[in-house]
């Protein structure tokens, strides 16, 4: 017997006292491992990750989560020949484990960028800008976003073992939860061996993480309103957990991502001469044969123009014939095997269904030519490419999880578009056209439909990373049947797992709360000037009211001679009278910051070391030639930068003019040395 | 008999065929109405919806819907005094019906200037900035938000007939939704006059909205997933609807406002003598009281320190003994009745269960002294204030929908959160208190169970609009046992109802699909200086590439002596080389951009009538003595307004030096005039 697989739960790997489920080599029918959770205490799992894990991530901040997850990603990077040892076994070629386990590393990657480039330095996420609730500036309102103190439980699908946890794992981190990782059965041995070298590696804080290997029955009995369920799966599977009492009633979250009838759209301008007819072409082999078809994402459908079809399916068809399948270890091939005897048998039985109302045009669902692998023990399917006759329901309805796809025809875009939508919702869709006017149409068509779109033309054919890659940076999930859930998107993934609250308070509660300084709060100022002062030493509030500079109209036509900005509104007294905002001479606004800037700077050096930017400036009464100015600069959010001795001090500016009223606001970006 | 009410279905008024069910007058227990929907055809509704009422909104910008939200708005207004009479007779006082009558009308003036203020004057959102996928930049991620082509099914609760059905047709309707709105029975005599308002008003496109007057069973029967429904009310209806095929299994989306068990917070730092004590006493007495307590919103449970708790009983206690209850449409009456007498069981019903753990210490549930009224004939009660015993557990869990609260108390700031935390999900919480810090504490430890939080103190108490009010620019919902949806949040209300879609493109296919010009799509330029074209002339893409200049030491110098900017990098050399960002004199950012608008102006009158901002100003490369700069302007966006003469132009500006690095980028916003 070989190994049973173990559970990471509540601090320890735990094994079950059971033989197990044996999970079977896809390629030889061998046994890898078995599977069980046979005493598993899945409400102390709950209870540590909430106890133990979740308070440990909620003392780090952003920052310091992301940080963590980027060094995860370098240490597992390092170790990953003998995941794609490993991976072989699942039926996946060499080029598959990369989309699967680089894949994952990359989304750890980049969720650890996106962490310090997107999300504060801090434990609260301020969404959107404040809200005057009242005249008088004494009540206001701000959206933020805080961490749940639940668990993140994450269901897994079986083809991608590695990159299905960890971009799952990544926005749950980053967001301030723990997780529970419970891998599809077929694979597990890899997500395994993945979270063994997460676990020993002792890089996330203990709890941060758990395994549970084999069923995760009585697991959504223990969660409550603040744990949600992450679910990539079946839609019948999807269907019993939505069914749940607790997901019912108890206000457990669950997203899913379950089926989808992704289709590619050829454009109507596409001439089978032209390279975007070769794209389309080697887009629909290359999603019908990566992972053996096996991907969420891969285009069901192909929508061609009728008048070309014969062509496309002859391009196509000419196209797979070159795939060699068989031992995906063997460097000649090109496809592997199914996930199991059991994937093909359903694969088959979807190509009866869609012979129903489409002909099989390319392929033998019963029979294949091996390279170094037998039929009867490996999960070998031939790619089977089908064409739908008109009117045709099952192509819309029917998805074969292997390497299938159905050519449908259309005539005018609309129909194009129609057919697209019968999908019912999708993951993915992709237009290959070089028309903007077609692109325009077909995109805002179907985009209510699918949550990524891709539209691939000879210009961007070359950086593109095609039809069937989620990026973590882009949303991932789709409608209606795609399941309604939205992953990833890069922080957008990290704020669903986060509770959006709108708090109502005077300005100074909101400071204290939001640890950001707001319009309208208490300032401080001592006899140091903020630009002496070190990161370590300045404090939210912190400001300077500057002195006064009179604006001449000597200095406006100064200004306009040496910058050359001779605008008539600064420069014709009779034609800046007849402008209707102004009615005369004013200041030019990049005149009225840079005097600004000489009122508030400090010149000596000191810990402040640039200005790096400025943000939402907005000139808000002319100044005249005669007007005084003065300005007020505040500190108002401070950012230490993890991988430097500085870090961003954003200040808060309101220009005045002698009468008070604010002439312009905006926010300076400072960068100042840590101590 | 009375007026059988009618549903507006499909462009008519539609009257059953059937004697209906009775309404009565919450007060005198008259019958107001009759309801029935007996024979409606539920599908044509729908698909009248989908056919007219869609397509008819989605030809307008968000802006074009926004005014017609606002003329709707003005117009309903006019004729209010109407209202006022119906809605006494849903038990309202006339401070009541102001809350529901005044605040529906003002949440459509909010979401009106939302629209304009907040959204494009298009039919597509951007979501985020731009992703670069690729290294060169010919591939690229932008997210997008699309109306959704279906219909937005709105279930309302009986509390609030007239904002509660304006609340979720303004954000549906400015997201290009039709509406069908089912109001529930007891007080749908009310909202049915509005839709007549409406109607006949001939605001709204045709279609826009339906209204059906009876009973929705089978309308989830004909949804699917591009369709939605928002149901207020109660948790056991809103399980009903999520066990739905349609929801469960067919991608209908379903937002949810259920039960709520908020509470108040007096913070530890309260002494009776505290302007915040009295501010705690009378919010609570303020909640129990208005809409005779039957508001979703309202605080159950008033979580004050233990050592004070007698004190604040007893002036609740006091507060409440002034409360006249009884006829609403009697000036001296300060609280009406209850929506129905079978309401009034559920509440009595409800404080029988809290008194297996709480006593009550004000009013009795069986017994009211009423002016002008009769207690046999019309649904009141008294306001019922009790104090739970140590570890109660049915405060944090029966609702009692009246004017009932439950006095609980803490020992801890830690224990009055996780009494918080066991209403397990709610719409709204507050917190009195003066106190920085414990307001940062409970508030961050609370918000994860809340959609809302008031702070309250002496500083904001008279600016604050109350823990009870929901508001039309702040978020309103609430996770777990409070549903889980969230409404309103100003323009994150109308994105609820539209999908968010990644788009990846090249980026001249991403300019086509949006209508905003992206980075590295390409640039227009003509013999004509963009800004001699109006706005009805110029294009996305147009664009100037400058002359060159070149920035000396003797400008720096100059700069700086003139502005009084003479920060060390840019007049002390040795300094400057020390600085570890610059290494030498670098050029003032503020002097860059100055002469950058020195190279794009055109200095004639003409169409552009001012800059009145920029934004987004990052400088990427110092620049240099001796360095030469240019500048290239593009048009990105163009937003005509909708009441002027002119609109906003938003130009993308790249500053180069001679090494064609980019230096400085912005967004320049100038005011151009429309001809």
């Amino acid at each position: 017997m070989t190994a049973l697989l173990e559970s990471y739960a509540a601090g320890r790997w735990f094994r079950a006292q059971a033989e197990g489920e044996p999970l079977l080599d896809a390629v030889t029918g061998e046994e890898v491992a078995r599977l069980s959770s046979e005493g598993l205490d899945l409400r102390q799992m709950t209870e540590h990750a909430k106890r133990v894990g979740g308070p440990a991530i909620r003392e780090l901040t952003f920052h310091q989560r992301a940080v963590l997850i980027k060094e995860l990603a370098k240490h597992l990077s390092a170790d990953k020949d003998s995941l794609y040892e490993l991976s072989y076994r699942t039926g996946a070629t060499k080029r598959d484990s990369m989309v699967d386990i680089d894949g994952g590393f990359g989304t750890l990657f980049s969720f650890a960028s996106k962490g310090v480039r997107e999300l504060p330095n801090d434990i609260v996420v301020l969404d959107g800008g404040l809200e005057r609730l009242g005249r008088e500036g004494t009540f206001l309102g701000q959206h933020i976003y805080t961490s749940r103190p639940g668990v993140a439980v994450q269901i897994n699908a079986f083809n991608f073992p590695v990159w299905g946890m960890l971009e799952k794992l990544a926005p749950a981190f980053l967001a301030g939860l723990p997780s529970i990782v419970k891998p599809a059965s077929q694979t597990a041995y890899l997500t395994e061996a993945v979270v063994r070298l997460i676990i020993s590696s002792g890089i996330l804080p203990e709890g941060s993480l758990q395994l549970l290997s084999g069923s995760p029955r009585g697991l959504l009995d223990v969660l409550d309103e603040q744990d949600s369920v992450a679910f990539t799966g079946s839609a019948h599977t999807a269907g019993i957990l939505r069914n749940h009492p607790n997901v019912q009633h108890g206000g457990v979250r669950l997203q899913v991502e379950a089926d989808s009838l992704n289709c590619s759209i050829l454009g109507p301008d596409v001439r089978p001469d032209d390279p975007e007819f070769d794209l389309f072409v080697k887009g629909v082999v290359a999603e019908m044969t990566v992972k053996a078809g096996q991907k969420c994402t891969a285009i069901r459908r192909a929508i061609v123009p009728e008048p070309i079809a014969a062509e496309v399916t002859e391009a196509i068809s000419a196209r797979l014939a070159k795939i060699t399948v068989g031992n995906p270890a063997d460097e000649s091939v090109r496809m592997g095997a199914l996930a199991s005897l059991g994937q093909r048998d359903e694969v088959r039985k979807a190509v009866e269904s869609l012979r129903n109302s489409a002909e099989i045009v390319f392929g033998d669902p019963n029979s294949v030519r091996l390279v170094d692998a037998d039929a009867e023990r490996g999960a070998f399917l031939s790619p089977v490419l089908l064409r739908a006759r008109a009117d045709a329901a099952e192509p819309h309805d029917v998805e074969p999880f292997g390497p299938v796809s159905t050519v449908i025809t259309y005539r005018g875009t609309s129909e194009a578009i129609e057919l697209a939508a019968r999908g019912k919702g999708s993951l993915v869709g992709s237009l290959v056209t070089h028309d903007p006017a077609v692109a325009r149409q077909v995109v805002l068509g179907v985009a209510p439909w699918h949550g990524r779109i891709l539209v691939l033309d000879r210009d961007d054919a070359k950086e593109s990373t095609g039809h069937g890659s989620p990026l973590p940076m882009l949303v991932h999930g789709g409608p209606g049947r795609a399941g309604g859930g939205e992953e990833l998107g890069g922080v957008r993934g990290v704020l669903h797992h986060m509770q959006r609250t709108a708090v109502q308070a005077s300005p100074d509660m909101l400071t204290a709360i939001t640890g950001r300084w707001t319009t309208g709060s208490k300032r401080t100022a001592d006899d140091v000037h903020p630009f002496r002062k070190s990161l370590a030493e300045l404090r939210i509030g912190d400001s300077i009211a500057s002195g006064t500079r009179q604006v001449t109209l000597a200095d406006i036509d100064h200004f306009a001679e040496f910058t050359g900005d001779t605008f008539y509104a600064h420069t014709d007294p009779e034609a800046a009278a007849a402008n209707p905002l102004f009615g005369g001479i004013v200041a030019h606004g990049y005149l009225v910051v840079s005097l600004a800037a000489g009122l508030f700077v400090e010149p000596n050096p000191g810990p402040v070391l640039a200005n790096f930017g400025v943000d939402g400036l907005r000139f808000l009464t002319p100044v005249k030639a005669g007007d005084t100015i003065a300005v007020t600069l505040t500190v108002k959010q401070i950012t230490p930068r993890t991988n430097a001795e500085y870090g961003e001090v954003r200040w808060d500016a309101v220009v005045t003019n002698q009468d008070s009223e604010p002439v312009a606001t905006y926010d300076v970006l400072t960068l100042v040395a840590k101590n």
